[in-house]
């Protein structure tokens, strides 16, 4: 027969600091008994009477984002215990650098072939490509295997001039 | 007649918890008297006696940026108490996600240009282009605008053979 009664065993925080877990306890939703070393982490990082201060602060929606991020910081933190997350940062601050050096020499790049194109392409007088025809101010490539917002249209004027004359 | 004796302030942390500043106070070098929000802020997400243990456990040269780690992700916290320096790592890497994104479409168009560029320049049988001469494996415009690292040499092979013809 089964037993009437169910067992919840404690919460991660509350059974790592030996107390009663009870109804209400703020640390039970965000650290379950199996995520020992994720309260461990947030402990040893934050302490458990600050982070229980922070979470009764917040509205209950907010608790679950709050815990997580703590978390991850916790985390960094005791794996990188000098610079924590902020290592992260600044790699992924190099990293947003690095990919706007090489973005601004592509669009660069892209710049040139365009104006070449419109110089070639003027001269040869072909008339398969429309020249700033249907308001366009500048040269538009048909056929262009992807979508992409080319530059030139906005920072750039080959010719010192809109294709049109317009400017 | 000046003192022969001088005053040295507690450091902010002293300050802050109401004690006596002694040499060699680990807090010291790192939260000096005129950087009260700094420590309070620190106290406030991760609590002194954290603070102390942690830059105890560290070399002395790391304490430093150990410091200035922990200010800027308690800085971090107490604007954002939900998401800390987390919300910047998220913010962070969807500038990345977006400018890689920015960047493959970059590249694509310059590789659909460049093969657009190497057929014409066949067809018009122009000399004054190297077209895989002097032992290079595919077409190398001279007089581009600057230095850039041309994508398609190496992922790309827009007559599914080189021009020299050696794959």
């Amino acid at each position: 027969m089964a037993s009437s009664t169910s067992y919840n065993p404690p919460c991660a925080a509350c059974k790592f600091l030996r107390r009663k877990c009870i109804l209400g306890c703020v640390f039970s939703p965000h650290f379950p008994p199996e995520e020992a070393l994720r309260f461990a982490n947030v402990h040893k990082v934050f302490g458990a009477s600050n982070v229980a201060k922070l979470l009764n602060e917040l509205l209950p929606h907010q608790r679950a984002a709050a815990a997580s991020s703590l978390a991850y910081e916790a985390e960094a933190r005791v794996r990188d215990p000098v610079h924590g997350c902020t290592g992260e940062i600044s790699f992924l601050q190099r990293q947003v650098d690095r990919l706007q050096r090489e973005l601004d020499a592509a669009n660069a790049v892209l710049v040139w072939f365009a104006c070449n194109d419109v110089v070639s392409l003027e001269a040869a007088g072909r008339s398969n490509v429309g020249l700033g025809g249907g308001g366009g101010r500048f040269y538009q490539i048909g056929g262009l295997p992807i979508s992409y917002d080319v530059p030139w249209n906005d920072i750039y004027n080959c010719h010192g001039g809109g294709m049109d004359g317009s400017n």
